[in-house]
């Protein structure tokens, strides 16, 4: 029957558009996996690269593949000179995301995916040298000097706080990064990782996929909820503060960024990790404001609203007790998520057809042109 | 019922994902309509920047708003200096839709849209600067000069030929871009503008939705189809030749582009008018084998398979005969459909939720991390 096939929320909202073996999001009892395992047990126990291997080769490296994977990645930080000479034609108050957009997109045309047969080369370089384009950037935009975009760093989280200081992060930064960035991989069928299936899906390259990705988390909607979080939290010089802002912006019915979520129902599965690397951090650097700041919002939401705090919120403090620029924020987001992206496509790729809905036609109804001699 | 809410259909196809005012495209008996207009009496009586100003502000134009509207396009050819200069980064035997890409995204760091107040005004210049980016970069890289991108000439296929040849075109080739430009201009829920439209639910800006369009149109399933017609047909000498070949193709079961429509199902709307436009083209320029070749290959696929001509086959012969080089034909399909696209985004924007479907889930069961030391 015609009636069945029309979807009834707006938004594609609760619609299988397809299927996955990647991620499953609030499922009954196991809120995030990747592959199968639970987001807290790789949050713990493995590195973010063994997380890339995961998603993008289908399994958890052995420790011969995953010395070889990171000698690989390491390997593969330099940016082509022309890809340089673009990033340096970049405004220094352009949006970030603008940036890596574009990156990505040029670096396209300089290492082109001949064949679908490279698309795990393709997605390591990306994986390699996102933080590279970032970082080179920010770096001459900000404080006019060239820097040199390889490092002996293991880890993807290490080399882009590198890149960014000029100096290796201490152990516990480049940890905090290393959870963050797999809390980060992977969410399913999201809007962006969405964005590059649709892409996909019409057989494009993977540049094509991932930039088109980079566009849509770039949208307030979806990325840089935890760049709207800082901006709340450091206006705030006490706890006690932040509460009555809070409430006062419940009252005004405000938007309150880092909160709630469009599938989980009860909680992120993400927070409760994440906040307790803010906590290290803050006790580190001896933060007395920020980290009990951020909990009493967490507790005024809860108490006020039953709103609890996403992915996003705690984040917000930890990268900023690491001193990143909250400018930064989202395209650290890209430098993980993009391994969810590239899994996605090449999942798309094996089992395609162009994804081409159609659409409920509310305009006019036919009618005949006018000349113009005679239109109003 | 839960049951009602799956997609019986993979790709979505035949699925509503949203709601358009903007076309009909195979509704029984109208074929395709832009806002109610039929696409014959389009092509027949307007032009592509009437059409541009339908699709994009609502109307189409009387004198005064036409007037104004060709005006304020042809002020905005100008390229900024730092994209000139991305743009002779850019190899030779680069993609030109990654160039397009890439062009695009690299001009949303340098014009971003501050706010979707701007929308109309981002869109105009796209419309009116995409003939420069590509043009430039191909004189450049091709031809090695750098072209002035300014022209007085009023359409954008006009514009388009006199960047490309370095002269004024002639009436007949201006006029036959036109209608290409109008054929391609809209076409509902295809996967570049379905793409856009996922952007455009995160609240992005018009850049990354164009971007993200231009990376979808790039993949064979979706914009190409006119140059792969076109390297077909090509190869062949005479109508004959191009009959034994093609029933060869059929009997190896080969892919024979420029037929056939996820769509339509017994023919394409858009295919009547640019076949006559290419038969006064075959004339103009004395040609006596490849319109009829084109005409044959039709005859063929119509009698052997019930196949009829969409848009794109008999593209490639018109754009053949006015010299345009076959790797341009999707920029070209860009420079136009950058109006449907922009159109659907205000559309997306005016009444938004995010796009964000689910998965069927087809993975492993939860499962633990086995120890590094202990995987295989």
């Amino acid at each position: 029957m015609a009636e069945a096939k029309k979807l009834t929320g707006a938004g594609l909202r609760g619609q299988s558009a397809g299927s996955t073996a990647l991620c499953t999001v609030g499922k009954s009892g196991s809120g995030l996996t990747y592959r199968g395992y639970d987001i807290h047990e790789l949050a713990e126990k493995s590195t973010f690269e063994e997380v890339a291997y995961l998603l993008l080769k289908g399994k958890l490296p052995n420790q011969a593949e995953l010395t070889a994977y990171i000698e690989k990645i390491k390997s593969l930080r330099q940016l082509p000179d022309a890809l340089k000479t673009v990033l340096e034609q970049i405004p220094k108050d352009a949006h970030p995301m603008d940036v890596m957009r574009t990156g990505c997109s040029m670096l396209g045309n300089l290492e082109t995916e001949a064949s679908f047969a490279d698309e795990q080369d393709m997605a390591d370089r990306l994986l390699a040298v996102f933080p590279s384009i970032i970082c080179y950037w920010y770096r001459f935009s900000h404080d006019d000097v060239r820097i040199e975009t390889v490092t002996d760093d293991d880890s993807v989280g290490g080399h882009f706080l590198h890149l960014l200081r000029g100096e290796k992060p201490s152990e516990l930064h480049a940890k905090v990064m290393n959870v963050s960035l797999i809390l980060y991989a992977e969410h399913e069928f999201n809007a962006s990782t969405f964005t590059a299936r649709v892409c996909a899906s019409t057989l494009s390259d993977l540049h094509s996929c991932i930039t088109g990705a980079i566009g849509s988390l770039r949208g307030p909607l979806h990325g840089g909820a935890n760049e709207a979080a800082m901006d709340m939290i450091e206006q705030w010089s006490s706890a006690d503060e932040a509460e009555a802002e809070v409430l006062g912006m419940l009252a005004r019915k405000d938007k309150i960024m880092g909160f709630g979520h469009a599938i989980y129902s009860t909680s992120d599965p993400r927070n409760g990790i994440i906040k307790e690397w803010s906590k290290k951090l803050s006790d580190d650097v001896g933060d007395t404001v920020l980290y009990s700041v951020s909990e009493r919002v967490e507790a005024v939401m809860w108490r006020e609203k039953k709103l609890f705090c996403n992915a996003d919120f705690f984040h917000a403090s930890a990268y900023h007790f690491m001193d990143i620029p909250t400018k930064l924020f989202t395209p650290i987001f890209v430098c993980s998520r993009l391994t969810g992206w590239a899994a996605h496509v090449f999942e798309q790729r094996a089992n395609n057809r162009i994804i081409r809905p159609s659409a409920d036609y509310t305009g006019p109804e036919p009618r005949n042109v006018t000349p113009i001699e005679s239109r109003t």
